[in-house]
């Protein structure tokens, strides 16, 4: 890429209205309220529905709400362990979460087949899941991509995600209910191929910005822990009411609190004098949450998911230690926040359990069938990725050269860090430049 | 204003122990349980209620719970971008908020007529409503107020508040239920009222304090998200259960997602280079919420909401553009946060939207009791506004020199930043200073 | 302590992975799904129960989840106020509360008697609790004490609270819905009891990271503000439903107001020139939220509650003021956080106003079993807190020595801080150490 046209001006707000234009038109064409609808769309799509709601139901608001909370909160500030990042990381997550929901919404319809799209507090929850599969895929490059490449992915995305799910849920009838496979090990090897196609050697040995400073990663922490406090909500969202759902709940809870243990232990026994690594912290606590994704909803007994929790713990943090300098170094796949350490390999962990979970007849279902879920998910998520990455990679799109990587300044104006006093920008300075420009 | 008083060692603490002994024997006198009264006080006041409420019912607790977050976390940490102020933002913001809650129940009654008051959770989501008011009148001064001036300030808004919107609910009968004109207007420009009232010459060319840095961008965005997320629960907790509930959620949801773009757009569109502004980034992604906030509980179509959404985006940048500017050097208003930009003009266009969607039969109602509501709520805001700030520009209240202006440190103890290692404040340091005391 | 050993390399990774590897086993033999007991276990033991819950009822999951955020959010973020600890406050915080929770959940059922423990949202908002005892006793010595030390602490503190949990809710029949001395003055004076056994002389005169900066006073007041909000669930979360949980809700809800005006008030009369303490705002402002703990659920009236909050935001502001310097120059109790302002003192003044107020007949009870709950609570503290602390303070747990106290480059990989250029820790040089590794 010896090209690089990373002026925004005028590429990415044309783009940026272009898509929401279009998206009114589509929801003016095929979105209704689902009261509208007589709620006959929810009670059709059997599966991920919450069969007996009555129309205009707000009951699973509160859940709704939880989910939000990870998608905006927990992904945006997860990413900001950046030193020089975070206006993107909690920015562009924000953008790219507002118009991914919108096609979600569309794709959820679309997928789904014939006639109006009923917007329901369940659909606005699997539209708020189809985000989460680009949030994973933004990590994977993160501050190696422009706004503009970014918009196209989530369109690309999201489209193959509702396939890919459809497929699983529908034609299968795989059981996914926290959606390891459908969500993480699709986001994140969706992710994995997308980075492979920008490979970027100039990075090889790493980037002066391509770290954390002490105040970043404190702010990571607030993603991390709404993240992890929320995913009980997360993995029991869209699960049967009853049972089912406070089954998902207690799971995740439990898995999670294992996870940590673990987590911490391997974090410490990998690093240099058995300190802690903040990296492992951030993610590797939350790998009990992915993994336990596809069971949460089964009976696989509060130890049997504390188990999974306790393993995806190791395995997540044994993956940032050890396979992630692999990863760059031989398939040349560099992966910023590790997300094939907490969502691609805790992902298969959980599409593993649940297809030995149904086996042993924790839930009513076949176990080929899962396998095949799992299958699915990965070729789907490694073509889908490989493809968006070809897409994306055209030089048109404004990629920043290497050596702006990871620099906000470069999409962003930025005010400089407390101590550069010449830099910071006043309000009176922004009013003259405003007279300037 | 020559001479400056800023000491607060007695008059601010004498303010507020007064104030809060007042309050606690008016709350004596006049305020029960909402059991205590059998449930009568809410059903006789019709259209911001829920009219088939039960006694003690808590059904509304998560709605009220959001809220809660957007006045205190939201708006707090919303103000937190400027470099420092942060302790001020965050901390004035925490003590108007719980003081205008406990003035705002006592507003209520008052101004709903005779007999006690009975709190329910209904009420405590009106009380977090009224202060919002003074939070958004609080953004136009911010940096150029003392607490004292501040908490007069709140019983006068509040107090006007409460009885423009008796007037607009109960006289005219006006439908406002996110209120984009009993608060967001009404708050926006009450604050400019209060701003032209407390002009600075001597900050015309802006002030060094008057910025932002790095770090306090993103504690911004802390409150940017949390508004945005929540905002549905803002525009639905006070609607009618069922179908009008609900419609106000999707709606809010919606118009926020299709602002976000919007605003993306048109600020890399009239930025130097085409960067993203963090201002516009943090402020104008909410305006869709604001818009929305009259017309969200109507049949306006998924497709109609975000197209407020997105027109709010637009307008709200463009006015931190060019508006703002303009406001501060031709009309004397120096609007600290920009309010007229997130509820000012957007809460007109709420306004508007609701007149029209009325007129077009999308809820019961008058178009003419639309318009006279939102002329009601200007007038009442620049009216009360002047009022307010005349009274509080008198010299006693210890309003801060242009100096010391957008400084945290003229009302608060402030350990120096990292760096400046010498200047930071030790627990040791801490105890010795008390000793001196 | 002459000699001490804080590599923590296999010292601690053993002891956390043994730990979760002994509680994983005992939840294989000992805990099930609530629906699994067909919910005789709830039923059974009164008082903190409510009675009427179905089986896998999830009612509770949003107030559990209010109080999850409290945990996990409030306290961790409230100790990242000292200027190099933040990684450890938050971070710890997650480690203890994780582990804390699960042997919650199993002690709960130890001291309950027979059978097995049927896990229900009502159990893990108990174990929440459970955990906050453990929480508070960190915020006495935090700073100056390994993880190896806190593991156990969290063990020995979580198995003494149930054991007097027990007896004031069971034996004694005591009322203390929101726990202000089961938990807070427990938590409180186990804390005091443990820091006067690690006290440090060396430590006398402070200690230059004993102390805040600018943004970590910033991150602190995120955990204020989310533990100010969602207090009403802390109190009202185990309630019984109906006017009990409500009354909770609203005292709290004005306790804290009121709380509020008083902590601001005291801080501003008692500093230096008027101004405001971060350390009072940060804290006293949450002791309303403590001290009605006891009495939320009484018909104590508004104004009652009022007065309660009032009081509270003084006399914890107070303590910070006078108290603390004492307690650590004549009793050599060295409090990192003040716990015994915001939790011990507050909690007592709960436990009182819970006597007055049984005795006046706000709820069906006995003063002195009252009284006898308050003694107890403080008794098994102190007496809990001397042993641990002998315990703890054994030289083989790896307790930091005096100079890197307050320092999370202990036991943290950290990188520099902003314009600290060299010492920042990119990925690069992360996957070089990986390999020298």
């Amino acid at each position: 890429m010896p090209a690089y046209s990373t002026n925004m001006r005028f590429k990415f707000p044309l783009l940026a209205i272009l898509l929401e234009i279009i998206t009114i038109i589509l929801f003016a064409l095929f979105v209704e309220y689902e009261h509208e609808g007589h709620g006959h769309s929810d009670t059709k799509h059997g599966e991920h529905g919450n069969k007996t709601k009555n129309i205009a139901d707000i009951s699973l608001y509160p859940m709704f709400q939880d989910v939000h909370v990870m998608i905006f909160i927990g992904f945006g500030f997860l990413m900001t362990f950046l030193k020089r990042y975070g206006f993107s990381s909690v920015g562009i997550n924000l953008l790219l979460a507002a118009f991914g929901l919108q096609w979600g919404l569309l794709m959820q319809g679309f997928w789904h087949g014939g006639g109006k799209i009923h917007v329901s507090i369940l659909k606005m929850i699997n539209a708020d899941f189809s985000t989460a599969t680009v949030l994973i895929t933004f990590g994977a490059v993160l501050g190696k991509t422009s706004p503009v490449q970014l918009l196209i992915l989530t369109i690309l995305e999201i489209t193959i995600f509702a396939a890919n799910e459809h497929l699983v849920a529908e034609i299968l009838g795989a059981s996914d209910i926290g959606a390891s496979m459908t969500i993480h090990a699709f986001g994140a090897y969706f992710g994995l191929a997308v980075a492979r196609m920008l490979y970027r050697p100039g990075l090889k040995n790493g980037h002066e910005n391509d770290g954390s400073v002490y105040h970043s990663d404190l702010f990571a922490m607030i993603g991390t822990i709404f993240l992890w406090m929320f995913w009980p909500s997360f993995n029991s969202a869209i699960a049967d009411p009853g049972v089912p759902q406070f089954t998902a709940v207690v799971n995740t809870y439990l898995s999670l609190a294992a996870c940590v243990l673990s987590a911490y232990a391997l974090s410490s026994l990998v690093e240099h004098k058995g300190k802690l690594d903040m990296v492992h912290i951030q993610n590797a606590t939350l790998a009990g949450g992915v993994a336990v994704g596809t069971c949460a909803d089964m009976a696989i007994g509060p130890f049997g998911a504390m188990l999974i929790g306790f393993l995806a713990g190791i395995i997540s943090t044994l993956g940032f230690k050890f396979l992630s300098p692999i990863l760059a170094s031989t398939l040349c796949i560099q992966d910023t926040c590790g997300v094939h350490n907490l969502h691609g390999m805790p992902g298969i962990l959980g599409g593993l359990a649940g297809i030995v979970a149904v086996a042993l007849g924790k839930k009513h279902g076949s176990a080929g069938m899962q396998a095949a879920a799992l299958g699915c998910s990965l070729g789907f998520a490694l073509v889908g990725g490989a493809i968006t990455g070809l897409i994306i990679r055209l030089p048109i799109w404004g990629q920043p050269p290497d050596q702006n990587c990871f620099d906000d300044s470069i999409y962003w104006e930025v005010p400089e860090e407390e101590g550069e006093n010449d830099g910071s920008l006043t309000h009176g300075e922004h009013f003259k430049n405003k007279a300037e420009a």
